[in-house]
């Protein structure tokens, strides 16, 4: 029916996630039609991602550099080592600015089930850098599912002898949340952490 | 927060129709993750897209060949004249392998109110094709919105002279729709268009 590269780049960008193959074709004609305020910066942005973007050796973030901005930036705190399972999950600390501490991305959760092992995942590396004296806290911000309580769990184990206080987010009411559309966990969660108003 | 060269990917995606600054990030993290498989051949595609794709100057079509490959197939019915707005329209209509007619795209709608008049359409070279000794029809593909019936109309009176029979899609209940979700507008339509059965 079309070109048959006009074919390939509707069903590649349909590859991605949040794009079906209709809003991938709308998506293709969007950028057909501005070719030069987006078919080209976008097609030139991805050929600079191509060749720079790498998974920084120390922390496991993506970037353009290795190691990574946030690991060479001398401002962020030494002491304090965020331990996260995705850069998504990076990226959503950053954008709050919720901590000024490193990072460590772990590249999954531990799912015995999908045969995902502690040896697929980045926590080698994480162990050796929970051990430098700079260390003092371990924060497991991954996420608060069974998978991730789980991974959090055998990290604990794996870091316990260290001389590091390791810690988790806190459960509670989302803010701007609203109780009534809450699951009964969080609720008693957030009932048994209360503070004083 | 993260290299700037991701930052940029991600606003550029983000302009894409159907992702936002949130699938935006998603779908940057899932090329990056997915390097060889996906974010080199779209790269690359998008590269092809860039150096190839042109409108076609026949019929208004976008195609990697001008004239495009649907003016340049011999097997198409030269006596029909689809005319669609867009070429999405074009697409959806041979998806559906409506017809085996040449297609002219207009590249949009005759709207007074945004200043978009004739000029700005691609009709006098299709008045020129509808003037062709070969066409003895022309189809008004166009949407049934205010904006589409009064590009049809101006069109009409364009080729009104001319030894050419013009015709409209017919409305009526979509095929597996239900009466119930049917504005009257089209159930009107079809009842007055009913067919032996």
């Amino acid at each position: 029916m079309t070109g048959s590269e006009i074919e390939r780049l509707i069903q590649l960008l349909a590859r991605l996630p949040g794009l079906g193959p209709r809003s991938a074709r709308r998506a293709a004609l969007h950028l057909i039609k501005k070719k030069d305020e987006l078919l080209v910066p976008l097609a030139q942005a991805m050929g600079v991602a191509v060749d720079k973007i790498q998974l920084c050796s120390n922390c496991g973030n993506v970037d353009t550099i290795n190691p990574c901005t946030i690991c060479t930036d001398p401002r962020r705190d030494d002491t304090v080592l965020v331990v996260v399972e995705d850069v998504a999950d990076l990226w959503a600390l950053e954008r709050a600015t919720a901590t000024r501490g490193r990072y460590h991305v772990l590249g999954g959760t531990l799912s015995p089930l999908d045969g995902i092992g502690p040896e697929d995942l980045f926590i080698a590396k994480l162990v050796e850098r929970a051990a430098s004296p700079d260390v003092t806290e371990v924060i497991l911000a991954v996420n608060a599912t069974v998978d991730g309580v789980t991974t959090a769990h055998y990290i604990t184990d794996q870091i316990q002898g260290l001389d590091v206080s390791i810690t988790r987010l806190a459960h509670g009411v989302p803010v701007g949340g609203e109780l009534d559309y809450l699951d009964e966990g969080t609720l008693s969660a957030a009932m048994r952490s209360r503070t004083k108003f």
